[in-house]
C-alpha cells in the first residue's frame, strides 16, 4: 500500500525531451523495464550520485561521461543494479551506452547509463541491447507516464510531478519522475530521479540549482538508513523555451524558478516515502528551536531511523518514550533534556523534559490513528529547525525485503 | 525463540552476595519483578551506565549514590523503566532506596536503584515498597537463578554465567546475570547486568577492570541501534575470598582474573543477542585487515545495523549485495573497494571487490541455512580487526515491538 498517493497525475510534455520504453524481461515479464530519455541538442544536464563507496558501475560510467560531454540520452534499466560486479559491470554499462550511441549516431560518452534492482548479479546486456530499437521507435514527448512505470522496482505506485511557472510572462514547464521504496537514506545524493524543464539554463547555474533542491528534498528522507549503491538524480534543461532563460539563482527569475522546482523535488521525495516498502504511516519529523540546522538534522535522523519508533507508529501506539530515547542518543554536542518538548501533531506529550500535565493517552491514540503524523520536537536551545520525512516499520517491510530475491 | 541458548546453567554462589526476589505485579502477574542484591560490608562495586541523555531516574540516582558511598544493596524492578518522568521519577527512585535502607538499617545513598521496562509511565512505588520485606526475608546466596528470571522483560530465556578460576592456587568464583532483548546498541555502556566475584579488588582497580571488559563485550552488540535510557552494568567484588586479592590489572593474577571475567562478560553479551527480540540468526560481523580498530568497528556497525542485511538473514538469503552496500556507506575516511573481500562462514563471496569466481549461490544458501553465521569482511588495508554480534530482523521483532504496550 501507499500513504496519500493518488494515481500518477497528468505529466506535461517538456519540449525537447522524448522518452521510450520497452520490456526486456529482466526480472518480471509483461512490464517495461528499459527506458530511454533523449534530450534535444543544446540541452544542459546536471546530476548528483550516491556517496556509497561501492557505487554501481552505471554510476561510475555516468559520472565519467558527464565530465566529458553534454548528454544526448539516458538509458535506464530496472530489475538489475549492475552493482558489485567489478570490471565486468563497467564493461556492461559501457556496452549499453555504445549500442545506444550507435543507433542515435552520437558518441558513447554522450549517453548516461542508470540501473536499479538486485545487487550482485550480472547485467543481462544482450536482453537490454535487443530492445533498444523498440525504445527508439517509441520515443515521444508524451511518454513520461510510461517511463515513470518502467523505472519502478518495489514501488507500488508510479511517481511523477509536473509544474508550470510563469517567468517574465513566459510559461515554463517542469516535469519529473522518481522511483525508490527501500534502501533509502538521506546522507546521500538520492535514488533514481529524472527531472526536466524547457527553460534555458547554463550548466554551472543548473548544477547550483540541483544541489540546492536535492539538499532540501531527497537528502531529507529515509526509509531504512541504507544508502543505495545506485542513487542518481538528473536535472535536464532543454532550452527549447528560448524566452525562459535562467541566468542565476539569486535574481527574481531564478528565485521563481527555484521555488517551483523545489516544489517538484519535494513532492517527488515525499512520494518515495509515501510508497516506502511496507508503509502504513507517513511521518514528518520536525525539530525546532535548535542551536543550528545540523543539530536539528541529527535529532530528526535519530528519531526517523529508530526501529522502535517505527514499529510503535506501525502499531498506532503513542509510545513517546521511544521518541524521547532516540532524541537522547542523538549525536549532538549539547542537549538540555529539561528543555525538550515533544508533540504528536497538535497534542503536546512531553513539556520541558517531563510528561505534559495536559496529556492523556486518549489524545495520543487519536493522533496515532491517522495516516500522516508530524512529530514536533523542540530542543529549546535556539532558532534553527529541520525536517525529515520517513515511514513506519511494518510486517510488510520485513516480508518485502526477505522475499525480494525469491 | 532464541539461538543457541540453553536453559540457565548452574549459577554458583558468590560468598558475600545474597539475593531475594518477589512479585509486585508491576506488569505481569505471577512472576517476580522486584529483586534485591545485598553485598557484604567491605565489598567494592563499580558500575557503568547508559550514555543516553535522557538517562532514567534510577540511573541518575544510582550514579549519585555510587559517588557518595560504597553500596550495600541494589534494588531492581522490571516492568517499568521509570524514564521520562522528570522530578517525579527521581523522587520515586529515591523513595525505593529510602524504604530499603530503613529496613536494612543503612543510609539511602548506600542503595543503588535500577529499573527496566516501559518508558513514560509513573513507577508504582507503593507496590514495590510493599514487597521489599518479602525480598529481604528470602535473601540467599543461592538465589542467582531467581534474580536472573526476575529482571527479565521481553527476554525469553534467563541469562547467567558462572566461572571459577584459580589465582595463585586460590579458587575465585565469578557469577553474573543479564537481561535485555531489544533497545540494544553498542555505543553505550550496556543494559542491565550484575556480575559479582568473591575476590578482593580495590575500587580503582575494579573500575579499570569493568571498563576493559564492557568495551569488548556489551559495547560490541546491537539489536536495533536504539541505546536505552536505563542501561547499567554493575560489577561487585566482595573480598570474602581473602586470599584472592587482585591489586592491578597488569600482573599475572590480574591477567588471569581478567581473562576469566572477560569470558563471563562475553557470554552474557552474546546471550543478549541469542535472545534478541524475534531472533532467528546469531550473526558475528568480523572485520579484518583494517587500518585501525575504529575503522573496523564502523564497518561492522554499518553492516550490523542495516535493516536490509538483517531481513536478508531472516530470509536465509545470501544477498551479499546488501552487505557490500552497507560497507560502502560506512563512515570511514578511506576505502579501496577493489581490496574488499566478503566471506559467509568459510565461503568466499566477494574477492577484491568483485564476485569470487569460485562462488556459487548454492554455497551461499547452504551457509544461510545455519543459525549461527559469521560475516567476515577484509578491508585489505592493514592489520586491525573488530567484531560485533547482532541478530536478524524478523516478523517477530515487528510483532513484539508493535504489541509491547498492549
Amino acid at each position: 500500500m501507499s500513504v496519500g498517493l493518488k494515481a500518477l497525475p497528468e505529466l506535461l510534455a517538456v519540449s525537447g525531451v522524448s522518452l521510450g520504453t520497452a520490456s526486456a524481461g529482466l526480472r518480471q515479464k509483461n512490464r517495461d523495464d528499459v527506458t530511454i530519455i533523449c534530450c534535444h541538442p543544446g540541452s544542459t544536464t546536471s546530476a548528483v550520485f550516491t556517496q556509497n563507496r561501492f557505487s554501481a558501475a552505471p554510476v561510475q560510467v555516468a559520472k565519467k561521461h558527464l565530465g566529458q560531454s553534454s548528454p544526448r540520452a539516458l538509458i535506464i534499466n530496472s530489475g538489475n543494479a549492475n552493482a558489485g560486479m567489478g570490471e565486468q559491470g563497467i564493461h556492461d554499462a559501457v556496452g549499453c551506452c555504445a549500442e545506444l550511441a550507435q543507433q542515435l549516431q552520437c558518441t558513447e560518452n554522450e549517453i548516461l547509463p542508470f540501473s536499479t534492482g538486485v545487487i550482485g548479479e550480472p547485467l543481462p546486456v544482450d536482453k537490454i541491447k535487443k530492445v533498444i530499437p523498440a525504445c527508439i521507435d517509441g520515443l515521444s514527448e508524451k511518454n513520461w507516464p510510461a517511463a515513470a512505470r518502467s523505472i519502478m522496482t518495489t514501488d507500488t505506485v508510479a511517481k511523477g510531478v509536473s509544474q508550470q511557472v510563469s517567468i517574465d510572462g513566459v510559461t515554463v514547464t517542469i516535469t519529473g519522475i522518481a522511483k525508490g521504496a527501500g534502501m533509502i537514506h538521506p546522507n546521500m545524493a538520492t535514488l533514481l530521479t529524472f527531472i526536466a524543464t524547457d527553460a534555458a539554463i547554463e550548466k554551472t547555474v543548473l548544477d547550483e540549482i540541483l544541489a540546492g533542491c536535492v539538499e532540501q528534498s531527497f537528502n531529507r528522507i529515509t526509509v531504512d538508513g541504507d544508502t543505495s549503491t545506485n542513487d542518481a538524480c538528473v536535472l535536464m534543461a532543454t532550452g527549447r523555451n528560448v524566452d525562459a532563460r535562467i541566468t542565476q539563482v539569486g535574481n527574481e527569475a531564478g528565485k521563481t524558478f527555484m521555488s517551483a522546482l523545489q516544489d517538484v523535488f519535494l513532492k517527488l521525495a515525499q512520494a518515495i516515502i509515501r510508497d516506502a516498502e511496507g508503509v502504513t504511516k507517513f511521518m514528518t519529523i520536525e525539530v525546532v528551536d535548535g542551536r543550528d540546522e545540523a543539530d536539528c538534522l541529527q535529532v530528526a535522523r535519530s528519531v526517523a531511523l529508530s526501529p522502535l519508533v517505527k514499529t510503535a507508529f506501525f502499531a498506532s501506539d503513542p509510545n513517546w518514550g521511544r521518541i524521547l530515547t532516540a532524541i537522547g542518543y542523538a549525536p549532538i554536542d549539547e542537549l538540555d533534556v529539561a528543555k525538550v518538548s515533544i508533540a504528536l501533531n497538535d497534542v503536546t506529550v512531553l513539556k520541558d523534559g517531563a510528561l505534559a500535565s495536559s496529556y492523556t493517552e486518549e489524545q495520543g491514540q487519536a493522533v496515532m490513528q491517522q495516516e500522516e503524523i508530524t512529530v514536533r520536537i523542540s530542543l529549546g536551545q535556539g532558532q534553527s529547525q529541520a525536517r525529515i520525512w520517513t515511514s513506519d516499520l511494518s510486517h510488510d517491510y520485513v516480508t518485502i525485503n526477505s522475499e525480494y530475491r525469491s
